[in-house]
């Protein structure tokens, strides 16, 4: 370990406490991922840069583990129903709150607003994990506060881009039940279809002191790996100081958290 | 390599030619995915027969290629994106066809039966892959062939198990244009209902002569991943020397072979 003539070849110490062999059969894994599931060996070895013979023994201690089976009249290699087991593990615990975290962090930090992540619960739109920089905006909102379907920027975008009847039914409901003083706020004639619409074109949802007076925020969705929206990552901030248009820096800077945390729920780039 | 010396502890040939390390990866993951998707290193290693030392090398391998990823708080490990990634590639080259065909082959060379695999086309239900023994029985049915949802064993098993609105639509236009002598056969207060009742209880449909007069069939159904009827394995043979009672050795063959069908595309056992 300490001979002279090791040390420019020997890996840091963080590489060596890894294994070679292990990763590179990751990489072929991956790689069959990638090409669709289903590959020839000629185009697996091509797609991870490795020799077809090198390829063909890693491929055999995969079917060993049936992560991959071989189509006995192509010769083809496919994923094997292992590969589709770890996938369900893996979509089961995949966690919104959790894959928001970090997208949370960064918000603040880059930022300075204040923001939260959002998933449907029964009653509506529920905070379940709220962040806020050193001098926070007052807002009466908190971790497990319930939002308005109608009202907030957080149930707009699930109003908008959650294909779900429950949804729906909910903002029928808010706005049976709403002031004229509120309803004023939305459009005469078809108040939840052009909320809706307004929503899908700018794939973002925005608003200016109709939930919280002097309070503007921009809300965007995480999408899993079905293509469903699990989440809305919400930015708020005091109207003047805060940047609430469609192309700002603020929604820019949602929309791109929002979707660094569906890429870890497995959702389409 | 021909040292005799070596020759006691050298593994087969066919063994040799795999990647051991790469194995022990593979048994990290699925083991990961087995206790859930989530896991301290500790039940992790316990669960794969391994020290916490080796796992933990092996983890920060699977962590290099995102296929894993650890918990900042808990320090428990979780199947990371490209876990999700290979399982989406996974289910979607699952094919319930090539599933089907070792099935269908063991299904005629064990009870020497006509068999066939049957998924849902657009006109009904259709067969797309049809095994014979040597002396098949003569029946007018083959790949391409669409079956009756009503009359026949493969229609009633996706009639009562597949749970779409369009397979009723279907039943119920051929209930439309039955004959009297057709409709006579089924329940006269609620035919359909019947039928999916009957077919839900046993779980696979079994039919004597109202297809194919002189023929009667098994038929089970082949589930995915998702839980969902994806396909219908169906036995059939002259009604003299074809046992299709529930019980007999016919419908459990069959049965088992939907289910082996079923656990190469993901279905829960």
């Amino acid at each position: 370990m300490t001979s002279p003539a090791e040390a420019p070849s020997s890996p840091p110490r963080e590489r060596r406490q890894r294994v070679q062999s292990a990763e590179t059969g990751m990489a072929v894994l991956k790689g069959l991922a990638h090409l669709g599931g289903r590959s020839s060996l000629t185009a697996l070895a091509t797609h991870v840069g490795e020799s077809p013979a090198k390829v063909h023994r890693y491929l055999a201690s995969l079917m060993e583990e049936s992560l991959v089976r071989q189509d006995t009249a192509s010769q083809h290699y496919y994923l094997g129903p292992e590969a589709i087991q770890i996938g369900l593990a893996a979509m089961r615990q995949a966690d919104p709150i959790r894959a928001a975290e970090p997208c949370l962090i960064r918000l603040r930090e880059s930022l300075e607003v204040t923001c939260f992540v959002a998933v449907m619960g029964n009653k509506g739109p529920t905070i379940v994990r709220f962040e806020e920089p050193g001098l926070p905006v007052t807002v009466n909102v908190r971790a497990g506060s319930v939002m308005s379907m109608l009202w907030s920027a957080t149930g707009r975008a699930f109003l908008g881009l959650l294909d779900e009847s429950r949804v729906v039914a909910l903002a029928e409901q808010e706005l049976a039940d709403a002031t004229e003083d509120m309803r004023a706020l939305l459009d005469a004639d078809d108040p939840i279809g052009t909320l809706r619409r307004e929503v899908q074109q700018a794939h973002c949802a925005i608003v200016r002191d109709t939930y919280l007076r002097g309070i503007s925020a921009v809300a965007a969705p995480v999408y899993d790996y079905a293509g469903r929206v699990c989440a809305v990552i919400t930015a708020l901030g005091a109207t003047g100081g805060f940047d609430p248009s469609i192309d700002g820096p603020i929604a820019i800077a949602v929309r791109r958290e929002a979707k660094a945390a569906g890429a870890l729920l497995g959702a389409a780039a």
